[in-house]
């Protein structure tokens, strides 16, 4: 199966009317084929509001019927795997191994929200019993149950064309809340878009759901700025560039009935590496260029910014990294856009005044610029420091000299939120140990994700994950956009007082039909059948 | 104790320097001793400074502190409770029983969340172990909890100068999950504000905890705009009008960090009566005349549309309720400005073309404007229904008459977000039941809390309560104002890879020394310490 060019809005194909987008091979600027055509304005709403139209059947869906559409999806993507990696990794310039784990990925996350929704832990359910003897005043029946927002207006990411895209996190999550889902499709990948979509349109409609459960729409800004505005959409989810993601939030926010917006924006993701860290510098700092050259640094948690002891163990590390990133040559990059955002950027961070150019790789053709490694020293950190912890999205790297952990915890309370922060020590040493007790609560405040050794590429989806953090790294905070708490942003609580047994939602209903975890008078009751020990 | 007209800043008590406040009795005009202080936005700042100093030392109390804390101050409330409610019944106007009942209201919210402190689900902690032999790759050791956000700003409500104010939900709920709180004290009751600072003040003193963790400034609109857009406030609780809430709203957004807003701000809480329902039309006119007219009207909850067949029953409803209501009299309302924001409100209603008076009540004297009852046809209904779904806060109600319950469904689809839907039925009646099994999903996607009988004022403090609904009921309908829920606002969630046992934040060690539920690879596991058994 091959793209043909085509949306699909509420189970139908349909070919966008409001022009024409050209697919190209990465940032190469070879064209693909074939033309997709880009949806209007009044074929946005058409999926809005067959969205809205399916909301009322889809939230009422069993949570065995929601995860086996979910798990129905996984297996239509699975069938036209070959097709979707092939048309991914044509579109995106990313190696067919790397396309290829994140199709396995991608299937593992709806699998994962599958498993979250039969559990239904997610549904938050409590129920306070009637006290009718209660003095002064009796209690009356009480229950509590999350109940999904509506649907979900959802911007896939061009970095991970599938992954972060039309059948991502984003989608997987707001599925399993009871959320109609409308992808807007990215005009990085829409051919890889348009496949996917295909997939799980057929799923829906195996299902017996309405086919608004699920639309795909290829578009251009208007129509993004158009769904978040539909008054059908209810919340939205982003991942991509800060100014994108904040004219997004801007929209939202002036609807009549404004509505949440999680976008997923921009990092630095510092790196700190503590003196016992440096025992092999040289071996550390090769890690490092590692993490900040793969996939020519084309991920959110990106290791841009590095601080590092001054003195010689700090020297042989820089001089290790150096060697590296000379040695290292670009690969190519995502689309044209982003190659020549990373060059603006990369000679911007260049030429900043107090900034040291220690090495540049080699370009590796067109749309491939060559990675960077900088240095900035204790003296000069304070004028660079706004230049240094903006991101550059690509493989360049800051190397921020420290001289003692005190003034460096200082500076670290002010950075910018961040998706993740990651500390370098050697657990045995005892100054090291001190030094990230003090940083520890500093970087809490400040990140989503602390890691102590190892390197932030590299986010596992499972239930303690957190990609996620203080704005600007997202537009709010409480959240994660991958793991299996990303289902609590489409979910908002009801209370029923009262109710009869003949209205009383699934959920709440006394003899506990779909085995839920429920707080009873304030106390967990598991269900049997989940099988649960204590430990 | 009686009033001296301070702020508490930091354990402090100072003289506010921005001019001054004299206090009044309710709406009746008298003016009160002393004359309070105004804060100066550099008091603001002040306050928010040391809030954000004492974090550091706030977040990390264990939940013993914390939960001893909020004792502590509900004991103080308690020890200082008979000059409290005589300040609040001076203020405010309200019934000295009433006044009572809120101030155990408040202290049982305090020992509340001590409980759910104590208890620590909603520190949400998730392990995911490493699993080093996992190919293509291991996976780290990966734990989440939750973390409080930083410094809240709560502004109190007038109608509740105990329960909605100082110490009221937002301040409990916010200390609770480790924020400090700075509070903008109302200015209709700002004695009343003084003295539960006071208490809660010297609680914080008694802890050893800093005393940025709670401060009180009693100022103006300037001094609450300041307190929103200082750069160390983190999240905002609010109970008010809905000009004031999305002028709160406006700001936090507009601030280079921008930050959560949790506005509760007005709605007319429908209540829907089924035709099964009047089984005894004047009983349940006589009813809801109560609770229309409790208190002259000033709950959130207060039922200000109500839905009621045509035909005779429904004809004999609307003559009780019109003879109730025309034998009320207005009390004694919380300021001059709600009384005449009343009376204007009141008196546009009945202006309003296709709106029938059906009866006026008396007036309670000076700044007790009279109830009122007013009527809509179906013909006249669709016209009428802007005018009939904005709230105004008193003893305002509509009666809107319906002729078949699914053209009731497609209308109660597009109204307004609200806290509340109340239906009445006859649950023994075929009839009825289905039609409420359709208005329900309806009704779910509008409001936060349902019930069927009864009225909706009357918002019990527990687990299962919802007080929140989506917009404009509230500006984020994710959350609630009142009950355990609600510390669930001032969190966000932190992942730490790889850390090492010396590194470990208690509530996630091996050893689980705080005795929390954990989830442990997707199962939630009950420390035995929780007492808990299955069912």
């Amino acid at each position: 199966m091959t793209p043909s060019g085509y949306s699909f809005i509420a189970g139908s194909q349909v070919s966008g009317t409001a022009g024409t987008l050209t697919p190209r091979a990465g940032a190469s600027g070879e064209t693909l084929e074939p033309e997709h055509g880009l949806v209007s304005v009044e074929q946005v709403e058409q999926a809005a509001r067959a969205a809205a139209e399916a909301f009322g059947a889809y939230r009422a869906t069993s949570p065995e019927q929601r995860a086996a559409l979910l798990e129905a999806m996984a297996a239509t993507l699975e069938a036209d795997g070959d097709d979707i990696v092939a048309s991914a990794v044509a579109e995106s310039g990313l190696p067919q191994a790397r396309v290829t784990g994140e199709l396995g990925r991608t299937t593992g996350q709806l699998r994962l929200f599958a498993r979250v929704v039969r559990q239904g832990d997610h549904r938050g359910v409590r129920l306070d019993p009637a006290l009718p003897d209660r003095t002064p005043l009796p209690r009356p029946d009480l229950r509590l149950q999350m109940v999904p927002l509506g649907p979900v207006a959802v911007f896939g990411a061009s970095n991970f064309p599938l992954a972060f895209s039309v059948a991502g996190g984003d989608t997987a999550s707001a599925l399993a809340a009871g959320c109609p889902v409308v992808v807007k499709g990215h005009e990085a990948h829409p051919g890889t878009g348009e496949l996917v979509a295909r997939a799980l349109t057929s799923a829906v409609a195996d299902s017996g759901l309405p086919g608004g459960v699920f639309s795909y729409i290829l578009g251009g800004i208007e129509a993004g700025q158009a769904l978040v505005a539909s008054p059908h959409i209810t919340a939205v989810g982003f991942t991509g560039s800060r100014r994108g993601g904040l004219a997004l939030v801007a929209t939202a926010a002036s609807r009549p009935v404004p509505i949440p917006v999680y976008a997923e924006m921009s990092a630095v993701n510092p790196v700190v590496v503590l003196p016992g860290a440096l025992g092999d510098p040289a071996a550390l700092a090769t890690a490092y260029v590692g993490s900040l050259t793969q996939g020519s640094g084309q991920f959110c948690t990106n290791p841009g910014l590095l601080f590092l002891p001054t003195g010689e163990a700090g020297d042989a590390f820089v001089e290790a990294a150096a060697a590296a990133v000379a040695q290292a040559s670009g690969q190519t990059m995502l689309t044209e856009g982003i190659a020549s955002a990373y060059e603006k950027g990369a000679a911007g961070l260049r030429d900043t005044a107090g900034v040291e150019v220690l090495a540049q790789g080699s370009a590796g053709g067109a749309g491939a610029p060559a990675p960077q490694l900088l240095q900035v020293g204790t003296d000069a950190v304070d004028d660079a420091w706004d230049a240094v912890t903006e991101e550059v999205f690509g493989s360049s790297g800051v190397i921020v000299r420290y001289a003692d952990t005190a003034a460096l915890a200082r500076r670290l309370a002010r950075i910018d939120g961040q998706l993740t922060a990651t500390l370098h020590l050697d657990a045995d040493d005892d100054t090291d140990v001190e030094a990230a007790r003090e940083l520890l609560p500093v970087l809490e405040d400040r990140v989503g994700r602390i890691l102590v050794g190892g390197w932030p590429t590299g986010v596992e989806v499972c239930d303690a994950m957190v990609h996620g953090g203080p704005y600007p790294a997202t537009s709010d905070s409480r959240t994660t956009s991958v793991g299996s708490l990303a289902i609590e942003r489409f979910q908002r609580p009801v209370c029923y007082q009262n109710l009869p047994a003949a209205l009383m939602p699934q959920a709440l209903a006394d003899d506990n039909p779909w085995g839920l975890t429920r707080r009873i008078d304030g106390t967990l009751h598991l269900a049997p059948s989940q099988g649960v020990t204590h430990r």
